[in-house]
């Protein structure tokens, strides 16, 4: 019965629209995207991806700000169920990569456990994007061989995070979402011993034309950064890796007529 | 001067050719290959990518594997700039991202001492295709809110890892290169303190006709993927993320046909 069922309903692709710009889609995405019937999008899809839609495709917006989900997670679910069961192919169409901090998970279990098949595209996650727009190496022999990446998503207040694991030297930190707890993220890695002149930088709507990069010491960034008037969606990066920024490679050479750099 | 030099000498495109499937080219390296004069890839680019090639394009080869390296990186970065000196564009294809365990910072600043212009092309790196493809969200809110990149490169025939750090609970902890170390990499993560009980995956060729997923706790993961023979190149995944691999979930929702799993 359970087959007979599946093939009534539509599928759900679970799609990751990369940092912003449309180059960065997958071929795959960008086929699904050209002939797609209903795309479910979050506020991290840029206009210029959305453009790639067919003129009549649905449009869903269950984009989630920090402090306004326009959807509740539970109720973006039930959207995709119900709209699969419609027997139409929903395109799920999320900023960076479905599985890097995407909730594409939660999604996933919410579909399997309602019948309808679903299936994962990758995309480019946005520290990937910022290494390239901004012209850092996310490793390097030389500076790090760990990457860590983790959020700076407010519990209480204050962010919830593994302060000693995050506060070593020869990595690199990749902060999502954490541009509100800027100040208190770069204090607790100072308290736990990191060296305050440790490089960082905050890279705002990587990819885009609105791309802004803040280069500084973490005693300083979080001055830099609201000096500059940076805003979300911003990545923090922190390590010694961030010392090779140089904003003229930035604009030279990382598809350069785009970026402005503020420092 | 130095304007005039830039003019006659080609750019350098170190662009990411994702973890294999061609379908996971972002639209940007797409085109570039489309119109390339001169690819210089390595060994985890795979066959179905370089088809996109125009017939006249040189192809050289430069890929490391474990223990033979094709060229000295030192010889890489030579040839690049003897290339773009040239005054053609050249394609440098990496496997994955060129800036996640890619040498594509080392590759970015010898070409910029030489004088030479190089463009970043972000690709999708194999943890992302071995999630989507795999069917494991890489983080998940019930499981991990933490992710960790690093090597297994062995350093006097041991990883040199921070292992204190890689032993945590609540964390996906994935490894490039790390098949050859996977035994003394699951030892020492027990040995300082982590479950033994805690899932793993090793996924060998992501997205490719070839993927094949071993899935077992780290206390049985070495010997369970040597039993089943997996190859370079393999990802290994640890952390209670993995403990969500089902493989009918990846034989039927992620791009299902050409998955073999072996568990």
């Amino acid at each position: 019965m359970r087959a007979i069922e599946r093939e009534v309903f539509g599928k759900v692709y679970l799609v990751g629209a990369g940092p912003g710009d449309p180059e960065l889609l997958t071929l795959r995405a960008a086929r699904l995207l050209a002939r797609a019937e209903v795309v479910v999008y979050d506020h991290l899809v840029g206009p210029g991806i959305l453009d790639l839609l067919p003129a009549g495709a649905r449009r869903v917006y269950a984009g989630k700000e920090a402090g306004h989900h326009a959807l509740p997670q539970e109720e973006t679910n039930r959207l995709l169920i119900e709209l699969a069961r419609e027997g139409i192919s929903v395109i799920r169409l999320k900023g960076g990569d479905p599985f890097i901090f995407g909730r594409g998970g939660e999604e996933m279990e919410a579909l399997e456990a309602a019948g309808i098949a679903c299936e994962i595209v990758p995309g480019i996650t946005s520290a990937a994007g910022v290494g390239a727009y901004a012209g850092i190496p996310l490793t390097h022999r030389d500076h790090a061989r760990t990457l860590i990446f983790t959020t700076g998503h407010l519990k209480d207040g204050s962010p919830d995070l593994d302060w000693p694991a995050l506060a070593r030297p020869q990595q690199t930190v990749v902060i999502y979402m954490g541009l509100g707890a800027l100040a208190i993220i770069c204090q607790r890695l100072i308290e736990h011993g990191l060296d305050p002149a440790t490089p960082g930088v905050v890279v705002q709507s990587a990819s885009t034309s609105a791309q802004r990069t803040v280069h500084a010491s973490i005693a300083e960034l979080p001055d830099a950064v609201r000096d500059a008037g940076l805003k979300s969606p911003s990545l923090i990066v922190i390590g010694p890796v961030t010392g090779l920024y140089r904003p003229e490679r930035e604009r030279e050479c990382c598809i350069a007529a785009r970026v402005v750099s503020v420092v």
